[in-house]
C-alpha cells in the first residue's frame, strides 16, 4: 500500500478536515465500518454496508448512497495490497443541542490506514488475553451497532500496556462476558459453540456472522447465552473474531491454558477464508 | 452578540475544523460543557472548568491548560450580550484503534453559539414535559461525565417534534428517574429535596451543585436516591435545572399537572441568581 500514512475522502471529496459542528465530533452520533483490504478489494463489502444501512435506520437518519460509498471505497484502494479501510458515517452538521436537525444531510468519511502488524503467529498459536475492569454500557436501543461512542473501549484498551497481551475481554455490570474491546467471544466445548447474545450491549461483528455461517456449513451447533467468566474458563476453546484478524484462537486467559488439540481448525480456517472474500 | 453563527478556535486559534483522526470524531473521545454567557461573562466558569478537569482525569488524558482556556474564552466572548460558549476537549490525534496513543495531546475546541430562544414564560409558568422510552446507558464507570458519547440523549431528543413540550425525562433500564436530556431532575415534596444519584448513570449538572448549595443556605433537607415514575408524579413540585436555563418548574408531564402554589421560588430564585455569577 502507499507509505501515505492517511488518505481521506469527506462526502468523495479529498479532504481530512471536518466541521467542528459535525455531529459526529460533538456527541459521537454516527456509525463505523472497519474493512479489510486484500488485493485492492475491501473484503466482505456487501455486508460491512449492510450493516451500516441498519444501523443508520436505527439512529434515525438516511444512509449514505451505496454506489458512493463503492466510488470512496475504489478511489482509496486502488492499487492496495493489504490495508484498512474505515467508513465513517455521521449524522452530518447540527446546531447546539441533542436533538437532530431536520435538515441534518449524513457525512460520510472514507480513510485508508495500514495494515496492523499483528504477529502471524496469533492466528496459528493464539494469544494471550487478559479481563477487563471495565464494564461495557447496556442500552438496548445501541445493542450490537458499531456507533462512535466507544469510551467504554477506549477505557477498557487503556487498561494495559503489555505488547504480549493482545486483547482484553469486556463484561456487562452484572459480570456476565460479552466481548473483546475490539473482537467477538466464542466458546467451543463438546463440539458446540457458544457466543453471547448482543440485545442489551455489544458489537455484533461481521466476522461474527462470518463464524455463524461458517459453523451452519460445519453443522455445528451455536447457542447465543449468557456466558460468566467460568464458563470462558472452563471452555475446551476460546477464539477472538474480527474482520481484521479473522479468527485468534486464546491460547491464555488469565494464567488459564487452552490445549490447542481442542481448537475447532477446520472452523476457523473457512472463517478466514470467509474474511478474505470481497 | 455577533451575527456570526459560528465563532470557533481550535487549540487558540481560529479554525472551524478538526482532524477526522481526532478520537472526538471516531470514539466520542472527549467531554464539553455548556456554558451561559451574561453581559461578556461565562457564568459559573470555575465551576465548568473544574468539572471539566475531573473528566479528563476520569478518562486518563491531561487537563487543558486553565489559562489557555480562559484566554479562548475571553477572546470570543468579548463584547458579547448573550450567547452560548460551548468548550469540547478532545483525547486529540490518534490513529486507527481504541488504546489512547501515548503521545496523545489534548485538543481544546471552543465555540460561540446563539442563545436559544427559549420562552421567558418557562422560568416563571413551568414547561410541559414528557417521559422518553430511550434508556440511559448505565456505565459507573462514565457516569456523572459530561462526556460526549451521547447518543442516549441523540435518540431521546429525537422522540417528539411537538416544540409545547419543553424537554423529556429518561430512565435507566430498571425504570428509575434520572434526568431529563439536557437537564438535571429535581421533585419537591413535604418541604424536603430528591434527586437522584449519579452512580450509574446520567450527567451531573453544573446547575445541579447550584441547587444543592441554595438548598444548603435555605437549610431545605435533600436527598440523593432513586426515584420512580411514581414517585415524580406524586411530587409536590418537579423541577430542571442546566446552566442555560437555571430552573424550569414543571407545569406538566404526561397529563398531571402541577400545582404552581407548591412550587419553591425561593430556591428557585437563588438557584437563577447562582447560575447568572460569573
Amino acid at each position: 500500500m502507499s507509505a501515505d500514512p492517511l488518505r481521506s475522502l469527506i462526502d468523495g471529496r479529498p479532504n481530512d478536515a471536518v466541521s467542528v459542528l459535525d455531529r459526529g465530533l460533538q456527541y459521537g452520533d454516527g456509525l463505523f465500518e472497519t474493512i479489510a483490504v486484500f488485493a485492492g478489494q475491501p473484503c466482505l463489502w456487501q455486508s460491512h454496508i449492510a450493516r451500516l444501512s441498519q444501523g443508520c435506520a436505527r439512529l434515525g437518519f438516511a444512509a449514505p448512497d451505496a454506489d458512493a460509498l463503492r466510488d470512496d471505497a475504489a478511489q482509496l484502494t486502488q492499487g492496495c495490497e493489504r490495508a484498512v479501510l474505515k467508513v465513517l458515517v455521521t449524522r452530518g452538521q447540527g446546531g447546539r443541542g441533542y436533538r437532530p436537525p431536520a435538515s441534518a444531510q449524513p457525512r460520510r468519511i472514507v480513510t485508508l490506514h495500514d495494515w496492523p502488524e499483528y504477529p502471524e503467529a496469533f492466528g496459528e498459536h493464539g494469544v494471550r488475553v487478559r479481563w477487563c475492569d471495565t464494564p461495557l454500557s447496556a442500552n438496548s436501543r445501541l445493542a450490537g451497532l458499531k456507533h462512535c461512542n466507544r469510551l467504554d473501549q477506549v477505557l477498557a484498551r487503556s487498561e494495559w500496556d503489555d505488547p504480549a497481551v493482545a486483547e482484553g475481554l469486556m463484561c456487562d455490570e452484572s459480570g456476565q462476558v460479552i466481548e473483546g474491546t475490539m473482537t467477538n467471544l466464542f466458546v467451543f466445548s463438546n463440539g458446540a459453540l457458544q457466543t453471547p447474545a448482543l440485545d442489551r450491549c455489544g458489537v455484533a461483528g461481521i466476522a461474527r456472522d462470518q463464524v455463524l455461517a461458517a459453523a451452519r456449513q460445519l453443522a455445528l451447533p451455536v447457542s447465543m447465552a449468557p456466558l460468566d467468566r467460568q464458563a470462558v474458563l472452563n471452555a475446551d476453546a476460546v477464539f477472538l473474531t474480527n474482520a481484521l484478524i479473522g479468527v485468534w484462537p486464546v491460547a491464555e486467559l488469565a494464567g488459564r491454558t487452552y490445549d490447542p488439540t481442542h481448537w475447532p481448525r477446520d472452523l476457523f480456517a473457512r472463517v478466514v477464508e470467509r474474511c478474505r472474500q470481497p
